[in-house]
């Protein structure tokens, strides 16, 4: 070998340490000047300087070394591989459905909607409002309620929701909700889950026994999970008259059909848009819905998208009503729910975009077609249907040998619905052929030799008196987007108005903004993946099996915890899973009288929502002047409730960017006291591969794969939220469906949002162990980078040991909000002029903005980044010094639209110039954001959250 | 089944009938309001009055009905996996490649990407000029050139364009091209092929017979096609000395680490950058490149992007030198070439800018070791290596019983190169593992049980003094965009500055910009068609055989044609290649002096240059006043020439948008006088479904794939240009590589640009017979609704029988420029303004502008285009009753940039709303041009061709 040639194995490290290379933004000799800024030699020095000693790791991850993005999508679709994909008609809440093509690619796949944020800075996000305002119309019309909201993670927590919504608003003292005996199963699991700690009592039986129930609501699942159509306006009348209200569990496509429950009466109805062309993807992600009557409006949980105005006086569109939300509301919250299913929500809404409500009702039409044939074919040959006379697109077939049939079934490749042993479910859907229905019927030795004559003698199965006659859809959005062309433009006009990672960095403190490779993308919409029912059979679902262990050990070994269940689909619910797991464990140990859950005063609302919901009480722990657990207190809390004390919850770095030194002494005096110590993962960026907090004393956490391990935010939404323990509670882990368990269900599946796991076993097995580690590092030097630069501008308000922060910082705006009357929003609003997502704001102190860079920016962007700030800083200057106005200037009428620049009319002592090109990169490269800033006030006091009727907008275009 | 509910079959056919309503834009309501408009009461009546009953079919097509997208997906897949993927080390100018995923994701699967138009419009084209002018430069740097052109049609079509560049540029008077005999074997066939019409001979042999051999030009292959680099140097110097000139065929990624051509003196130099991330795809379509002395730029043939200045005085950049092409040169054509590579050139720039220097050096170096590890294993154990001391990538293995070693490989799924029955070749790449040089040492019965140890003993097989020593890529945008954020965003960005048919209607005439839908660009991207080599064995490629054999039928079908081959990938290959059947068959017959070549005087540039290229005279026949063939001139030409008349080639319907309503006799005229019909396909989509040119007389056609079957146009490419013929033309249709055949071979692959032919297929599949057919006539309604609206503002310069147009309309500018001196240029760019890509400026008549809508656009998007032309035409106005002034009007300034409308310096009389948001629905959705207008004369008189110094641009930012 010649002497300056690398050898084979040096040049093969190189190909693999690519991926990491590419993830982590700055370059190796990026990373060396940032480190001179920092003031250390390396990042093991700096590292040193951060991470307390007493929990550092000592030894490198025991994980394998990254592989090369071809290496990893390779082994991962040998795994894929092992999935087996059948025919489904199991059902169950769960159907086939085709993914419009032109929606799959252009949103699901393109990283202008996946890499979005939720859509707190309504100036960027006015793109996805309004695909979230077409989903809320579209729940709204179909359910024929007054309101829906943009979106719940599935329809078992949304029935959850709804049940402790129907306590809140109904007139009822009751402390017992009546479950209709044939919701989903799911549902009921989740219910009862919820219900216990809530105290609540559950009664389940056939709705005719709701009438007599003293119950502060009712649930009814229409049509029923075993596809019976039934008639309760009568039940309506007599349920409202003793005071409660009526929840409605339902399927859109059917209601394009059938009577819709706001028309005989429903108070709340839920259900999921999965059918809407998202895909089984074995449980999730799809997006939910709650719609309502206008009156609950304000204590409906999740988000919701309003229309309000713009300084411009344009119509905007924002999160309204956000002081329902549990960040808001904290030791007073109804729900922990904080993050809905955007992109999915997304996909459902503009498959209804897509279709129209005409080819919504020609695809309702030929799947109950194919069901009537088929119950017609069954019913002729003598079987048994317990859907009785009336149904959509669900049989539950009687009195058979289920197990030969599903042994039978089996053997075509065709899963259908176990019920019990002489019974057994069909559901049909859009991907139903007439093919099918033949093999269907002959599943059950039934021969069906011509379909046309069949159908032409028989009639439709919907309930006369139920038909639907009422529109639906209405709206010229839902009526204008049928050609491909159209479609495409529109989604691409509405992409175009937002920003999002593929344009900017987004730094959001404590949201981990980081980079959601396209490698880490592609394995999701596999088939393999995509196309699997949740209630598969296990036989088919080997590669879910050995991708989720996998997962699942990959976890375990970054947070020393020794168990992970993927059920939580959002951050929330792993909190709220890990507190049920703590009361869980107290309980079998004969404390079930441990209630009393700690939790610092710096805390994210969540926290004490998710205690409230698991049954706890919460006791608030004081912070010292730099945002750390006051340890005085926490030892005088824990004392003073030392018989009761259920847990303790941390952030660790704290929500204040910063490793408190006595970590592990917390969990000593937690511990001494009985309690259990569970830490919040929001924060997990900053530790993997340096630190673990399985080791440290914690014993329980749950992650944000959305945020730590690169599952895209989608615009607001999936989250994944998987709960990792100590092995003393593993046994409290939320239990599988239809499994035996100390635990209930918290989410409808077993696995959660299970198909976009791979995600995440892509980020690690790319990165391995030396790349996560690295990956972390370079999030605390980006991080340090940002404060030290800003340093002469922004005071950073906390920092640990030897003036470093850990991987975000808190930029401290109060002081020159005194001296000048320019607030930290002001500062957000005026970023969007620079071309940047705000930081988060006020988050977790008033007045301040917390910046998280991640390790996925390049030294350039960050650059990019302090270069606004800097500018922005020497505006309020200005102001300081008198040299501009405290209203007139461009701070307080940030963000500028292109309208508002071009206008002949400049009413500013500013200059244009100033407003829109204050630096002069932007002159290369624009984003001129659709609306000017946002009314909040407006927004709040007239709510409207439905599509805009279309004059609004020729009043405003011809303004 | 109840009364109104439509029966199961119904149902199934509005499924089916879902595609082709998403294709077509207007719905059935907007059609019948079309129809009032331009006055026919239905599709059938408007159909008959345009289309000349002597044409017309009688029947529908023979086609079936149309499939829904899942079913044709599902039926493709089917066919699809016939296909079977080996590992691929054939080589042979064809190497596996990683395609960077956030490149597939974000270029190649982008609509932004692939509906782009050629980037005539230079203001809204600037993000794929970049681009482009990144290609152009990591050609001329990795080649050692001077400049580099924006990609050719792939290398054997490009090292042919050396050959005829060679002759143009020489001094020798020589006839007589020396070929190398170890340039790839594709090569030598399209060389031969493209010599003997033109005169020249070729003279193959070693290298180093090159010295004395009385020639115009010599083509030297670096490694040649067996892996040998061999040392040019006073080769070079003795060819020069005779006055001739040295085009090279090389390898970029081998000119990582070897010196480039440039620095030992090849004049030319040519080559394919397929292996930059671009697939195998059974051949095509990949970019080649041509790179070049300065001196000979304005002989270069093909597409070359430049650098220019705005209005403004920025820079920006444009196609420069247009002045050489084809559609200008007419008669004096030297090439045809009239489309680029534009997608595969992209996606290829985007690899090295992804990569870099220093990556594809990484990646060389790889790829050079397990060679030389593989070598060493060969020739330890006594194997002859025939590519001798000095490769580096390719070996060929001589002395060894190669159909064993084949069937060998065969078994373990691997393809090794056919040399002959003694020699086998062995190419490596990037995608070659350790694993595999195991596997194929032992396919020759070599065990190498330490690949290490084999390294560590084993030197690079570089001539030593011939590495490279010199800097590439040194440009900062191939050293900036290496972390994935940052390459995204790069990409993002440069999209956004371009309008594609993802954001508007490109209403070209002539171009036919109709929808590519999703659904047919899915499959490209499958394996088993992507993966596949083009000189794979045909028990592996029986999946693309019967795509092959399917299409064909389905185009033989719709064109009334007997044969179709599909080699040609361009239209200008397509006429070329018929052009030479033709030939051929007048030869064949003792007929080889008929060289006449009769052309319309409005025929498209390509027409006169093709039958130049076939060695055929142009003889121009006049055209009518309203655009027709002049039949009387037609009947005195061909009557003059008839004893040698060759063949007419006429666009039907013509050039100026009309059925002419004598193209029956006009084909009998020719066929009178012995000559071949020749119809060029560019406007068949105006009579798909509708009537047949093999039908009415015609003998030969190319069709346009990227025209009239979707294809996208990729921003200049790739173009598909099948050559259709009737029976007795069809033995010398272009002959497969290795086959024996009348024909040779027109392009390097046997089937062209084999690897998109699925996206027609699963048109004509999705569409099926009826939907074509309405296609067309939605086609025709289009663009007489266009015609007819615009009537009052605009006239159509020519119409047919009844007053209307075809499919598309030319709209006469010159009566306004002379009132005015608004020309049709200033309203191309005013349109710009609105959100509009121009129509087609100045084509077939100066001073007009030629739209064609096509059937995908809506009527919503029709009457937006509509406003905005009658919008422009009332500021004309204002311009002809003095209200405007004649220079200062928004017209002459158009486009106007952000910066322009928000400067406080606004010099101009005309209000800045007017120059921005002239109708209001621009207020609602934007496109802001990134320059203003573009500078052509700067342009071509400054010509510089390669990445803008970083300088600039601060210059400008700093402006």
């Amino acid at each position: 070998m010649s002497q300056n040639t690398p050898s084979l194995r040096e040049l093969e490290q190189q190909q693999r340490d690519a991926f990491a290379g590419r993830h982590i933004g700055p370059s190796e000799a990026e990373i060396q000047h940032m480190l001179a800024v920092v003031g250390h030699d390396s990042l093991e020095a700096l590292t040193d300087a951060i991470v307390p000693a007493g929990i550092k790791s000592a030894d490198p991850l025991a994980l394998p070394g990254g592989l090369t993005e071809e290496e990893a999508l390779a082994r991962l679709q040998a795994i894929a591989q092992k999935n087996e994909v059948f025919r489904s008609f199991i059902g169950q809440g769960y159907y086939g459905t085709h993914t419009p093509k032109v929606v799959l690619r252009n949103i699901l796949e393109n990283p202008a909607w996946y890499t979005a944020y939720t859509p707190y800075q309504a100036e960027i996000s006015q793109g996805r409002m309004e695909a979230l305002i077409n989903f809320q119309t579209m729940c709204a019309d179909l359910t024929g309620m007054e309101i829906a909201n943009a979106s719940l993670l599935d329809e078992a927590t949304a029935a959850a929701e709804a049940m402790t919504l129907a306590r809140r608003a109904g007139r009822s003292k009751s402390d017992t909700f009546f479950v209709h005996d044939a919701v989903h199963p799911q549902t009921l699991e989740v219910l009862r889950t919820r219900a216990e700690p809530l105290g609540i009592q559950l009664q389940v039986g056939r709705p005719e026994e709701a009438r007599d129930a003293d119950c502060f609501g009712v649930l009814l699942q229409y049509p029923d999970t075993f596809g019976r159509i039934e008639d309760y306006r009568g039940l309506v009348e007599a349920v409202h008259a003793r005071g409660a209200l009526v929840a409605v569990a339902t399927d859109l496509l059917a209601l394009t059909l059938i009577a819709a429950p706001g028309e005989w009466g429903a108070d709340i109805v839920v259900g999921s848009t999965q059918r809407f062309g998202v895909p089984f993807g074995f449980g999730g992600p799809h997006a939910a819905f709650m719609a309502c009557r206008d009156a609950y409006k304000r204590s409906m949980p999740g988000r919701l998208i309003g229309v309000s105005v713009d300084a411009a006086g344009n119509p905007a569109y924002r999160l309204t009503l956000q002081t329902r939300e549990q960040h808001i509301r904290r030791e007073k919250a109804t729900s922990n729910i904080c993050t809905a299913q955007v992109l999915l929500a997304v996909m459902a809404s503009m498959y209804a975009v897509y279709h129209g409500p005409e080819g919504l009702k020609r695809i309702a039409r030929r799947v109950h077609r194919l069901t009537a044939i088929l119950a017609a074919a069954l019913r002729g040959a003598g079987l048994q249907l317990g859907s009785g006379e009336h149904f959509f697109d669900t049989l539950r077939v009687d009195g058979v040998d289920a197990e030969a049939i599903h042994n039978y079934a089996s053997h075509q490749r065709i899963n259908l619905r176990k019920i019990d042993a002489h019974s057994v479910g069909i559901s049909l859907d859009e991907t139903t052929t007439r093919e099918d229905v033949v093999a269907l019927a002959k599943i059950f030795g039934v021969q069906v030799d011509d379909v046309d004559a069949l159908d032409a003698e028989t009639a439709d199965a919907l309930p006369p008196e139920l038909l639907r006659t009422s529109a639906y859809l209405q709206h010229p959005v839902f009526n204008t987007y049928h050609s491909e062309h159209e479609l495409l433009r529109y989604m691409r006009a509405l992409s175009d108005k937002d920003l999002a990672m593929d344009r900017t960095m987004i730094p959001l403190g404590s949201c981990t903004m980081k980079l959601n490779a396209t490698a880490e993308m592609i394995p999701i919409t596999w088939p393999e993946f995509a196309n699997i029912h949740p209630l598969a059979p296990a036989a088919q679902t080997r590669g879910y099996q050995e991708l989720i262990r996998s997962l699942e050990a990959m976890l375990a070994e970054v947070t020393g915890y020794d168990a992970v269940s993927f059920q939580p689909n959002s951050g929330a619910q792993g909190e709220y899973a890990g507190l049920l797991a703590i009361r869980g464990y107290h309980a079998s140990r004969g404390e079930g009288h441990r209630n009393v859950c700690l939790i610092p005063e710096s805390a994210h609302g969540t926290n004490p929502a998710s205690a409230q919901m698991a049954g706890m009480k919460v006791v608030v722990v004081k912070c010292d002047g730099n945002g750390n657990v006051d340890l005085a207190d926490l030892r005088a809390k824990a004392e003073q409730h030392s018989a009761n004390l259920a847990a303790l919850m941390i952030t660790y770095p704290s929500t204040h960017g910063v490793f408190e030194e006595d970590i592990v002494e917390i969990c000593e005096v937690v511990h001494a006291h009985g309690g259990q110590v569970y830490t919040d993962g929001a924060n997990m960026n900053a530790l993997v591969g340096l630190a673990k907090p399985g080791k440290w004393g914690s014993d329980v956490s749950h992650l944000n794969l959305h945020k730590t391990f690169c599952i895209p935010h989608g615009g607001g939404g999936p989250g994944v939220g998987p709960c990792a323990v100590k092995a003393h509670l593993a046994p409290f882990l939320p239990r599988a469906l239809g499994a035996e368990g100390a635990a209930g269900m918290v989410s409808a599946a077993t696995y959660g949002s299970a198909s976009i796991l791979p995600i995440s076993w892509m980020y690690i097995a790319m990165m391995g162990a030396a790349g996560l580690r690295k990956a972390t590092q370079v999030a605390l030097l980006n991080a340090n980078y940002v404060s030290r630069r800003l340093a002469p501008y922004y005071r950073t308000l906390y920092t640990g040991r030897n003036g470093l922060v850990a991987h975000e910082c808190i930029l401290d705006i109060r002081p020159l909000e005194k001296a000048t009357g320019i607030s930290a929003e002001d500062i957000a609003k005026r970023l969007i002029d620079f071309g940047f997502h705000a930081p988060t704001l006020s988050f977790p102190v008033s007045g301040t903005l917390m910046v998280e860079p991640t390790e996925s920016e390049s030294l350039q962007e960050l650059d990019r980044f302090c270069d606004a700030m800097i500018q922005i800083r020497e505006e309020i200057r200005a102001i300081e010094e008198g040299r501009m106005d405290r209203e007139d200037n461009p701070l307080k009428h940030a963000p500028h639209t292109a309208m508002q620049v071009s206008a002949t009319e400049w009413p500013h002592a500013y200059p244009r110039e100033l407003a829109a090109f204050p630096l002069p990169s932007l002159k290369k490269h624009k984003y001129w954001p659709p609306v000017a800033r946002v009314d909040n006030v407006y927004g709040d006091k007239n709510v409207f959250c439905a599509c805009i009727p279309v004059e609004a907008y020729q009043e405003t275009a011809g303004a």
